[in-house]
């Protein structure tokens, strides 16, 4: 019997990218808001989801500093398992429910480029880096402080394609402010087989379902956000028309299921 | 209608981290021909394949520096799509007929990394480098001369996990010695439901069907591998009870098909 | 005129890989005492630096993740500034006095490279990761608690070339438990001109002065280090005969300044 | 005795990031010429090298593919030795004689840089890549004839610097073509003793003396390259006017000294 949730498959288990779920997460991270061209976000969004819209093109941008953990204690093997990630979320509407979708999202490891495929996130590799806070703050970075700035970047394929900036005003009081709505993914994977390249294997639309969320340190500001115009990448058609608020905080979850709404091979 | 081959899936389709194929390849390799213990390798293979017990646990082991291009010039953006692979093929037997598994392999670059996937290659990321042989040789490196050396190693999460050498003597005249038996893989997609983790979305065994292979400067003599133990990883078992011949060439070949032998899904 | 700290120099000074001083840092570290062969440590010092026979080989492995910024907010671009390290620190005295003496030190970034061969750092690059501390603590990490685990590894060259465990027992309230020895080190350039490779273009012995230092968060428990023998590489020589402690804090500092003890090519 | 050319010093010599000399190289390259602004290329120069008004700010950008060794066999292990460079030359006069200056370069290897530093390279890292031609050519990559095309890459820091891209016209088959002006570098070693900062450890005016140099599979063709703005970054100051050939070649050589022509600190 061969075992492992990720390639490989082993007698034992032990060279998998990753152990079964539950999949735990810890990270740091900073979220920019900001509106893009409604037609961008529209002609990015899958079968079953549409355009709200109400909300102009509302979108969020953002990086985290993860560190991942399984059952048999993943975190202590970091050059493993930690790693850094840039994502956008697109707002739209499922079945006229609000929901986020993930257009482009790029991580520096392969075990979280793996477990990002089977939730539907599409990653692809990047370099990913963000302002971190120390509890021994001095002049190398910002404090928890109005004012404060922290600063996020991603380059992949040798390009920058994005950076965002969070300047702090004040901590997070109303935990309305960090409600997520629900990530609808499109799960797809291709087929090689001759006169299938176009027939994906795979083609769901699917729901995360993370739970036990924690959000600590929660400060919120103003953001900011550029994706430049490069060669041979569309992210830069998301390009803000305007920013608006921007959080740095702390959190948690977990993850260890995956709900699918609709397969769409079958459309 | 979104594009792409791969992740992500955009609506001009240049995000994607691959182009739809047919794809393109050319590289330097060195192979190293190597015996592992026969329970080791049966121990590795998916139902059905089969050892071949008459063969000893005859294995090969090989470094690939790369270049990639599908049909839009992408050997011109190497930042992209070059890259370097190490890998290890076990001989087996489908239905009798020898073919090749292969249950380890690692590149450094994520257009690989997903292409391979959509061939059952179960590729992890690793830094893998091999010695290079230059037109205007001098001491830096080897002509093709007999006795000339040309290293290879392999590093994943941080731990040596393979070293290769190959010693020439002479360069090849028998086109038989160059001959590859198939490669059938393990396509495996896994499923992250709640209660599903061990129901794999798709789980075939797949057979390669690369064309227009050509190979030059082909050169053969002696081989060494070595699979050191490592934490976490279970490649090691593996390891070399001895070693055969070694060979130094430049390939390259066309991948736009592949053939599903059995959907393991209805086992 | 040219500007620039470090090369390369340019008219504006933008394009050098560090800002004149003052140097600003923060860090979340992992320190693992331990005691080495006196004789390996002793074949380590520079002229000038004496064994202490009473010290055992007693030394300290370190494992910093970094932030730095010069004066032009250089923190605003972690992916050119901000950097992981992992060093050794041997006790040695100086004309009788106790320092510290450091004969490995490895960082992930150039500007963090540049600055500490200006300090008489013998930085080479490696990968350096360590576990992280979260305020929204899951399962995904330690908590800063009794019994909490932070691992630590460097890689270079492909190879792991060490492996540090801390656990934590209490937090530190003697702080004469955080005080440094003062670090001096051998500030080498080599001249490459024919005849005068043994003849460096500078050899001195150095004394680190940095001020302003702050410790945070610190919690005092059980070290253990392993430095694996590998290929190449001499690192392996102060494999721990024992460990000792171990400490978990984050702390800042500033340095300006370094100070001669004693010009080597003038013995 | 602690032995090393470069850093770090150890009773054997093993853990230094190179071997003393001589060193060997062997590389691929591309060389695309260019006009940057005069003026440009003037602000540059380091004291004792005039602009020649006469060539209108004619310089080279390189792309480099390397293998280096040292009499240790360095070369089978390229995990730690081999690696790729970009680098500018600009023209200049040196008491009247034609020399060439290199103001920019990067590597993605610290052996390399540490030897580049030696020499007076200002060598910063960066990711270089360039477009490979195999043996066995195929639709991955170029031959070596008329129209092929060749494209090189630099990223440092998270952003793109420079892209350059060479289109063969013919063999080269005079020689004249391939000869290199003397490269005469800037050797700057800072000082960090507080009220130094300004007053460098060392700097000379250095001329490089390689031998042994060897060229072959050279063609000649068009020559492009751009150096878009980027932040914290002044090479885009040289961006090209207008571009002028482009070469494609194997090459090597040895070095094993370096000439001071003048101690600046002197002036």
């Amino acid at each position: 019997m061969l075992k492992g949730f990720n390639y490989p498959l082993t007698p034992k288990g032990k060279s998998t990218l990753n152990p079964p779920p539950p999949w735990y997460y810890s990270a740091d991270f900073l979220n920019v808001e900001f509106w893009a061209h409604p037609s961008a976000v529209a002609a990015l969004l899958p079968p079953g989801l549409d355009l709200d819209h109400s909300l102009d093109g509302h979108s969020n941008a953002l990086f985290y500093d993860w560190q991942f953990s399984g059952d048999n204690d993943e975190y202590l093997d970091p050059a493993r398992y930690q790693y850094r990630e840039f994502f956008i979320l697109v707002d739209a509407l499922y079945k006229g429910r609000p929901v986020s979708y993930c257009p482009y999202i790029f991580v520096d490891n392969d075990a979280a480029l793996a477990r990002g495929w089977s939730q539907g996130y599409p990653k692809r590799l990047g370099q990913v880096f963000q302002t971190r806070y120390y509890a021994a703050t001095g002049k190398a970075g910002p404090t928890l402080a109005t004012g404060a700035k922290f600063a996020g970047s991603l380059t992949a394929g040798g390009q920058r394609l994005a950076e965002g900036l969070v300047t702090l005003q004040e901590p997070i009081t109303d935990p309305s402010l960090l409600t997520q709505t629900p990530v609808v993914n499109l799960l797809h994977y291709p087929r090689l087989a001759a006169g299938k390249h176009d027939q994906p294997a795979l083609q769901e639309l699917v729901e995360n379902v993370p739970h036990d969320v924690k959000i600590e340190q929660a400060w919120i500001g103003e953001g900011s956000l550029t994706l430049p115009v490069c060669k041979g990448e569309e992210i830069s058609d998301l390009a803000p028309v305007r920013c608006g608020k921007g959080i740095r905080a702390s959190m948690s979850y977990i993850v260890d299921d995956l709900k699918t709404l609709r397969d769409l091979r079958k459309l």
